[in-house]
């Protein structure tokens, strides 16, 4: 059985009691580098089978074909794993022998979120800046076609090194259509050590030096700040 | 103290540790009847204060009130409570004063994601069918531009009595775009009694009856069927 589980932020408490179950019984914890590090401050009694950022179609295989082995192994992501996470990739790589179960967590959308108050509480989007897989053509087609709707965004891989510009670029879309004053907000490290978090305009956004371990918030024309925090109401009739 | 808190799909094991902590200590339980329902099969010896669907601003109001008065209150919703949620009222409604802290869970969007395989591993965007709070012609004109960007949807509220035919009408503004055949899903009742999840085509979901308790996936051009699981790949080079 390869359960792909995802933990949350990082946090132990924001983990699922179903993640936290298929881990301390599981046989075998296969992941990333860092996030079998976190696991392994909570379940340090526990084989892993952890190999770096690049290896992920290496790893994936590997928890299959484990799986097939008939071990019992949970495939750990950060978040959800569903959300750009390993679980598409195992359903690619499989075949139909396999046992699989996606258990869902807390992405990084949501966590992020209830640090910064409640900017998702109406429709959003969620995309990701990370051209590795997707053209950037593509990319600010569909930032361009939110703003234009109005829609709430939180991006994911805001940035690298080689992308260092691409939130600039981001914003420079938006405020095209929407005012320069837009609420937006960022968090940083969500449920690790040196949480951050901030509410700032768009136009400070665009200049905003986010990292690969931040998650970025737009507002839409109804979002604003109340007492700090960044809120967009559910509806466009008054409360 | 008040906690806003998402307590997932109604599976106690789709709950946060920290959810599960915040509602076992708390003093008072407050939320809508059927949620509190849920609750009582986990939490039994709790004091709760329930009311009906239509009662949201006076529930957060008393919740407020409670926590003013120095209660533990935890103010409930499913999946997570900032996604159409309590959250974003009651900053609306409260005071500097009022001590709030928002607890994130999973949202129906991936919890419901977990049971048809892997529908949101891209770009994806959240939208509610209630017109309620929304103009109608807002939600068509959203469900255009994703379905011109390419983005995978994720349809809340999909319908009630009222709104029989939007679901249909949302489908019909996808196909002048995507073709007939592109993958969609339905799970209805996460993690409660006859959970059901399948997999059909935009042309058959147009004539699917969802109900409140249904979530439903429309894919993009690249999401597949694999093994009877919804698919949609992480990145547009191949894996
Ligand atoms: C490859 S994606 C993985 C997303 C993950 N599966 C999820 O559902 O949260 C990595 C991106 O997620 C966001 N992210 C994930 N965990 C985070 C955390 N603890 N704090 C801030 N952002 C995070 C960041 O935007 C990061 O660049
Ligand atoms: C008012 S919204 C509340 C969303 C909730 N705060 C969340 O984050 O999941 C209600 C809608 O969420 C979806 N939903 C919530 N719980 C669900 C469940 N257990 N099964 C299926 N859909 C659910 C349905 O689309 C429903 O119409």
């Amino acid at each position: 059985m390869l359960k792909i589980v995802g933990f949350g932020s990082g946090a132990k408490d924001n983990m699922t009691l179903e993640a936290s179950a298929a881990i301390s019984s599981a046989q075998l914890i296969v992941g990333y580098n860092t996030y079998v590090d976190i696991l392994k401050q909570y379940f340090p009694d526990k084989e892993y089978y952890s190999t770096n950022m690049m290896q992920e179609k290496e790893r994936c295989q590997y928890a299959i074909d484990m799986a097939n082995e008939g071990r019992d192994v949970v495939l750990v992501c950060s978040g959800d794993s569903g959300v750009y996470g390993m679980a598409s990739l195992v359903y690619e790589l499989a075949d139909e022998g396999t046992d699989i179960k996606v258990i869902s967590g807390v992405t990084a959308a949501n966590s992020g979120a209830a640090c910064l108050g409640a900017p998702l509480s109406h429709d959003f989007a969620v995309i990701s800046l990370s051209d590795c897989m997707t053209p950037w053509e593509l990319i600010k087609k569909r930032i361009r076609a939110m703003a234009e709707s109005d829609m709430v965004m939180c991006i994911y891989n805001p940035s690298s090194r080689r992308r260092a510009g691409y939130l600039k670029e981001a914003c420079d879309i938006v405020m095209e259509v929407q005012p320069a004053d837009t609420v937006c907000g960022y968090v940083r490290n969500i449920g690790r050590d040196n949480e951050t978090a901030g509410v700032l305009t768009l136009k400070e956004l665009a200049d905003f030096k986010a990292d690969m371990f931040t998650t970025v918030y737009i507002g839409n024309s109804h979002t604003k700040i109340i007492n700090g925090k960044m809120v967009t109401p559910r509806g466009y009739k008054v409360v």
